[in-house]
Formats: C-alpha cells, structure tokens, sequence
C-alpha cells in the first residue's frame, strides 16, 4: 500500500504592505483572493490568494513590537512559514521527536477545528514548518 | 470562458547544508525526492522534492561569491523565490509591464527547453518571483 504523503496547505509571506502586495499577486497577476481580514490578537492584517491546490498566504504587522515585525525588520519580506498537511499528524510529530527533530509544538494545538503544530527551523534547514493534520 | 489561473510550480529555499535538509524534508518528513545535483556555472547544489502538484527546490551555494551564498550571507535560510506557472508567458509579461510592473526579463528566456522570466521582487511585495510558461 503506497503511504499518504505531504501536500503542500500553504506559503506565508511576510510583506511590509499588504495593499500593494494583493494589488499584485491578485490585481496583476490574477489569482483568485480573499478580503484582508485584522487578527487583532497577533498584529497582524492576512489575505489568502489560491494558488492551485494550495494557497498564498500574506502577513504585514500592524505592531512594530511582536514577532511578525521583528521578522520583517530583520530579515526583510519573504517567507514567513511553509504549511504541509500530513495524514496523521499525532503520529507524524511522535515519529519526528523520536528522531531528534526539535518540535516547537510537541502536540497538536487545535484553532478553528484546525489541529497544527509547528516544527522549529533549527531542524527544517531554517525553515519554519507548520503542519496540519489531513484527517 | 474562466481565464485560467497561475498554478505553483516550485517553492526555491536557500539552505546551508543540503544534505542535512535533504535528510528532514526526504528522510524524515517523506516527500519524495530526486538526487541531488551540481550545477557548476551557478555554484550551487540543488535537489527537488515532490509536494502534492509542486515541487520543493533547496539550493545550497559551493563558492563564497555568488548570488546565493551572499542571499545566504545576509539573509540566512529561507525562500530564495516562487515560481508560478501561467498560461501565456508572452501575453502575461507584456500585461505586466504595461501595469508598471519591473520585470528582471522583459522577454523570457530558455533553458531545458522550458520558457521562464523573472519579475522583481520590488514590485511583488517583496519576493523575487519566476514565471514559467505551461504553454
């Protein structure tokens, strides 16, 4: 039997602009996008364009002091954080603890009905990974 | 008639060490992936892995003085670039430079038998952005 494997959820991009970053990736270069919408909580203003089967996620702060922003002053614009959605995600952080793999989540935490957990990118490469669980 | 829509081809990481991130995102984490491989006149290592429909592409620099390592250099690991698939390369870049877009090529290029051109990330939000051609 062939094992489920990753798919890609989404791509979070961090932007210092969100306006003129969905002006391009909806307006010009024509994927389909859904309105802006404030996470009061994080800081942060998000849209999500389709993008296939996946989706583009795009982050600007709206703080200058949380995570988001200190990101961005940082490194500048690009990738905030990689989605993938696994089969079984239990299952998939115990394999990976048991390999060494540093989990900033040791167990799924749950939002919206939506069981993730994030991977650190000391064991990514340097990525920051998010994981959904498919079922 | 729907217009039909840009489709991701491959998400492009810069990384330090391949071999490391061949081992999580092949080994531990399961995508399937091809051998990795030298490309001598760009000075890099790179390796595809399959991601649902896309690809993940991870780039590790061999010299100190190209443009990936100095991206490595000054930005650590992360996304080195998007590259979406449209259905009319010719079409979609004469569109955008009419709208102001800056484009890296303003005609596209070839290689492999495969039409490309690169947008610049001035005018994306921030990500250096590759177009293929699915024609």
């Amino acid at each position: 039997m062939e094992v489920e494997k990753p798919s890609l959820n989404h791509i979070a991009l961090v932007v210092a602009d969100l306006g003129a970053a969905l002006d391009f990736w909806g307006g010009q270069l024509g994927l389909p996008s859904d309105a802006a919408q404030t996470i009061p909580d994080e800081g942060v203003e998000i849209a999500f364009l389709q993008l296939g089967a996946a989706r583009l996620e795009l982050i600007q702060p709206l703080e200058q002091d949380n995570g988001v922003a200190r990101y961005l002053a940082k490194r500048g614009p690009g990738l905030h954080h990689l989605c993938l959605e696994v089969p079984d995600l239990d299952v998939k952080l115990d394999e990976l603890a048991a390999q060494g793999i540093e989990l900033i989540n040791d167990t799924p935490r749950e939002r919206d009905g939506r069981r993730y957990a994030f991977v650190h990118p000391a064991s990514t490469g340097g990525i920051l990974l998010e994981l959904y669980d498919r079922n």
